[in-house]
Protein backbone atom coordinates (compact mmCIF):
# COMPACT_ATOMS: atom_id res chain seq x y z
CA UNK A 1 0.00 0.00 0.00
CA UNK A 2 3.16 2.23 1.07
CA UNK A 3 4.62 1.51 -2.32
CA UNK A 4 1.09 2.12 -4.27
CA UNK A 5 0.98 5.43 -2.55
CA UNK A 6 4.49 6.40 -3.24
CA UNK A 7 3.76 5.88 -7.36
CA UNK A 8 0.55 7.61 -7.05
CA UNK A 9 2.46 10.66 -5.88
CA UNK A 10 5.04 10.37 -8.40
CA UNK A 11 2.33 9.67 -11.38
CA UNK A 12 0.21 12.62 -10.16
CA UNK A 13 3.71 14.93 -10.10
CA UNK A 14 4.47 13.77 -13.28
CA UNK A 15 0.85 14.35 -14.59
CA UNK A 16 -1.10 16.47 -12.58
CA UNK A 17 -1.56 19.01 -15.14
CA UNK A 18 -3.58 16.62 -17.45
CA UNK A 19 -6.30 16.28 -15.02
CA UNK A 20 -9.52 18.61 -14.03
CA UNK A 21 -9.20 20.46 -11.16
CA UNK A 22 -11.89 18.63 -9.05
CA UNK A 23 -9.24 15.61 -9.68
CA UNK A 24 -6.54 17.36 -8.80
CA UNK A 25 -8.10 18.43 -5.74
CA UNK A 26 -9.38 14.94 -4.47
CA UNK A 27 -6.06 13.51 -5.58
CA UNK A 28 -3.84 15.86 -3.63
CA UNK A 29 -6.01 15.61 -0.37
CA UNK A 30 -6.21 12.13 -0.30
CA UNK A 31 -2.52 11.32 -1.44
CA UNK A 32 -0.70 14.33 -0.50
CA UNK A 33 -2.51 15.50 2.42
CA UNK A 34 -3.58 12.08 4.07
CA UNK A 35 -7.10 13.01 4.11
CA UNK A 36 -9.86 9.95 4.00
CA UNK A 37 -12.63 9.39 1.66
CA UNK A 38 -15.04 10.46 4.34
CA UNK A 39 -13.25 13.90 5.14
CA UNK A 40 -12.75 14.97 1.11
CA UNK A 41 -16.66 14.09 0.91
CA UNK A 42 -17.67 16.09 3.82
CA UNK A 43 -15.62 18.43 2.46
CA UNK A 44 -16.53 18.72 -0.74
CA UNK A 45 -20.50 17.89 0.23
CA UNK A 46 -20.32 14.98 -1.99
CA UNK A 47 -20.90 11.02 -0.99
CA UNK A 48 -18.11 9.06 -0.09
CA UNK A 49 -18.86 7.07 -3.11
CA UNK A 50 -18.49 9.77 -5.26
CA UNK A 51 -14.93 10.79 -3.84
CA UNK A 52 -13.72 6.97 -4.02
CA UNK A 53 -14.92 6.48 -7.73
CA UNK A 54 -13.33 9.89 -9.08
CA UNK A 55 -10.05 8.59 -7.30
CA UNK A 56 -9.68 5.19 -8.61
CA UNK A 57 -10.96 6.40 -12.22
CA UNK A 58 -8.13 9.28 -11.82
CA UNK A 59 -5.80 6.54 -10.51
CA UNK A 60 -6.69 4.82 -13.88
CA UNK A 61 -5.91 7.49 -15.76
CA UNK A 62 -2.72 8.46 -14.89
CA UNK A 63 -1.79 4.81 -15.36
CA UNK A 64 -2.63 4.84 -18.85
CA UNK A 65 -0.71 8.40 -19.22
CA UNK A 66 2.21 6.95 -18.15
CA UNK A 67 1.84 3.53 -20.05
CA UNK A 68 1.66 5.83 -22.74
CA UNK A 69 4.77 8.47 -21.73
CA UNK A 70 6.42 6.89 -19.54
CA UNK A 71 7.70 9.79 -17.67
CA UNK A 72 8.31 8.10 -14.61
CA UNK A 73 9.75 5.31 -15.16
CA UNK A 74 12.28 7.31 -17.61
CA UNK A 75 12.88 9.59 -14.74
CA UNK A 76 13.76 6.46 -12.57
CA UNK A 77 16.04 5.45 -15.49
CA UNK A 78 17.93 8.79 -15.21
CA UNK A 79 17.75 8.73 -11.82
CA UNK A 80 20.11 5.73 -11.94
CA UNK A 81 22.15 7.13 -14.67
CA UNK A 82 23.01 10.29 -12.74
CA UNK A 83 24.08 8.20 -9.59
CA UNK A 84 26.46 6.20 -11.46
CA UNK A 85 27.80 9.75 -13.26
CA UNK A 86 28.30 10.93 -9.45
CA UNK A 87 30.41 7.66 -8.73
CA UNK A 88 32.15 7.97 -11.72
CA UNK A 89 33.23 11.37 -11.33
CA UNK A 90 34.49 10.60 -7.63
CA UNK A 91 36.97 7.51 -9.20
CA UNK A 92 37.48 9.78 -12.35
CA UNK A 93 36.43 7.11 -14.49
CA UNK A 94 36.50 9.12 -18.05
CA UNK A 95 35.44 6.05 -19.81
CA UNK A 96 32.54 5.52 -17.39
CA UNK A 97 31.52 9.08 -17.59
CA UNK A 98 31.55 9.08 -21.49
CA UNK A 99 29.55 6.07 -21.52
CA UNK A 100 26.66 7.15 -19.44
CA UNK A 101 26.44 11.14 -21.11
CA UNK A 102 25.89 8.22 -24.17
CA UNK A 103 23.31 6.51 -21.98
CA UNK A 104 21.44 9.51 -20.60
CA UNK A 105 21.40 10.41 -25.11
CA UNK A 106 19.44 7.78 -25.50
CA UNK A 107 17.03 7.69 -23.14
CA UNK A 108 15.09 10.36 -25.04
CA UNK B 1 7.36 27.80 -42.14
CA UNK B 2 10.47 25.09 -42.08
CA UNK B 3 10.84 25.91 -38.15
CA UNK B 4 6.71 25.21 -37.43
CA UNK B 5 7.62 21.76 -39.41
CA UNK B 6 10.84 20.99 -36.92
CA UNK B 7 8.97 22.02 -34.27
CA UNK B 8 5.85 19.87 -35.16
CA UNK B 9 8.09 17.11 -36.03
CA UNK B 10 9.31 16.99 -32.36
CA UNK B 11 5.78 17.42 -31.08
CA UNK B 12 4.60 14.80 -32.71
CA UNK B 13 7.51 12.57 -31.95
CA UNK B 14 6.85 13.24 -28.06
CA UNK B 15 3.14 13.28 -27.64
CA UNK B 16 2.16 11.28 -30.52
CA UNK B 17 1.02 8.16 -28.27
CA UNK B 18 -1.88 10.91 -27.03
CA UNK B 19 -3.38 10.97 -29.80
CA UNK B 20 -6.09 9.28 -32.09
CA UNK B 21 -5.23 6.54 -34.85
CA UNK B 22 -6.41 9.14 -37.25
CA UNK B 23 -4.92 12.37 -35.97
CA UNK B 24 -1.44 10.28 -36.25
CA UNK B 25 -2.27 9.02 -39.38
CA UNK B 26 -2.44 12.49 -40.75
CA UNK B 27 0.29 14.26 -38.94
CA UNK B 28 2.37 11.73 -40.10
CA UNK B 29 1.93 11.95 -43.39
CA UNK B 30 1.58 15.51 -43.21
CA UNK B 31 4.64 16.24 -41.34
CA UNK B 32 7.03 13.02 -41.98
CA UNK B 33 5.74 11.93 -45.33
CA UNK B 34 5.83 15.06 -46.88
CA UNK B 35 2.32 14.72 -48.45
CA UNK B 36 -0.14 17.64 -49.43
CA UNK B 37 -3.44 18.03 -47.88
CA UNK B 38 -5.10 17.24 -51.27
CA UNK B 39 -3.09 13.72 -51.46
CA UNK B 40 -4.24 12.64 -47.72
CA UNK B 41 -7.27 13.96 -48.72
CA UNK B 42 -7.35 11.23 -51.82
CA UNK B 43 -6.04 8.56 -49.69
CA UNK B 44 -8.27 8.56 -47.19
CA UNK B 45 -11.97 10.01 -49.81
CA UNK B 46 -12.85 12.50 -47.45
CA UNK B 47 -12.70 16.54 -48.37
CA UNK B 48 -9.26 18.45 -48.00
CA UNK B 49 -10.96 20.79 -46.12
CA UNK B 50 -11.74 17.93 -43.60
CA UNK B 51 -7.92 16.72 -43.54
CA UNK B 52 -7.28 20.56 -42.83
CA UNK B 53 -9.22 21.24 -40.19
CA UNK B 54 -8.29 17.83 -38.13
CA UNK B 55 -4.51 18.80 -38.69
CA UNK B 56 -4.77 22.34 -37.24
CA UNK B 57 -7.29 20.71 -34.36
CA UNK B 58 -4.24 18.15 -33.99
CA UNK B 59 -1.33 21.30 -33.94
CA UNK B 60 -3.22 23.10 -31.24
CA UNK B 61 -3.89 19.94 -29.32
CA UNK B 62 0.38 19.06 -29.67
CA UNK B 63 0.62 22.55 -28.43
CA UNK B 64 -1.55 22.51 -25.71
CA UNK B 65 -0.09 19.33 -24.48
CA UNK B 66 3.84 20.46 -24.60
CA UNK B 67 2.45 23.60 -22.36
CA UNK B 68 1.02 21.32 -20.05
CA UNK B 69 4.07 19.25 -19.75
CA UNK B 70 7.12 20.65 -21.56
CA UNK B 71 8.47 17.39 -22.52
CA UNK B 72 9.80 19.51 -25.79
CA UNK B 73 11.42 21.94 -23.72
CA UNK B 74 13.48 19.78 -21.19
CA UNK B 75 14.77 17.97 -24.09
CA UNK B 76 16.39 20.64 -25.37
CA UNK B 77 17.65 21.49 -22.04
CA UNK B 78 19.23 18.51 -21.26
CA UNK B 79 20.54 18.28 -24.47
CA UNK B 80 22.55 21.72 -23.79
CA UNK B 81 23.38 20.20 -20.45
CA UNK B 82 24.36 16.99 -22.21
CA UNK B 83 26.64 19.00 -25.21
CA UNK B 84 28.37 20.56 -21.86
CA UNK B 85 29.03 17.69 -20.37
CA UNK B 86 31.05 16.39 -22.99
CA UNK B 87 33.35 19.47 -23.67
CA UNK B 88 34.15 19.23 -19.99
CA UNK B 89 35.03 16.07 -19.75
CA UNK B 90 37.41 16.60 -23.14
CA UNK B 91 38.99 19.29 -21.23
CA UNK B 92 38.57 17.30 -17.32
CA UNK B 93 36.98 19.63 -15.71
CA UNK B 94 35.36 17.91 -13.02
CA UNK B 95 34.28 20.64 -11.22
CA UNK B 96 31.93 21.56 -14.05
CA UNK B 97 30.89 18.18 -14.60
CA UNK B 98 29.58 18.42 -10.79
CA UNK B 99 27.85 21.28 -11.38
CA UNK B 100 25.97 20.04 -14.93
CA UNK B 101 25.19 16.54 -13.20
CA UNK B 102 23.63 18.73 -10.35
CA UNK B 103 21.39 20.93 -13.33
CA UNK B 104 20.39 17.64 -14.65
CA UNK B 105 19.17 16.43 -11.50
CA UNK B 106 17.01 20.22 -10.93
CA UNK B 107 15.77 19.97 -14.19
CA UNK B 108 13.36 17.12 -13.28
Amino acid sequence: MLEKTTRMNYLYDFYQSLLTPKQRSYMSLYYLDDFSLGEIAEEYEVSRQAVFDNIKRTEAMLEEYEKKLLLFRKFQDRKVILENMKKALETNSVEELAKLIEALEILE
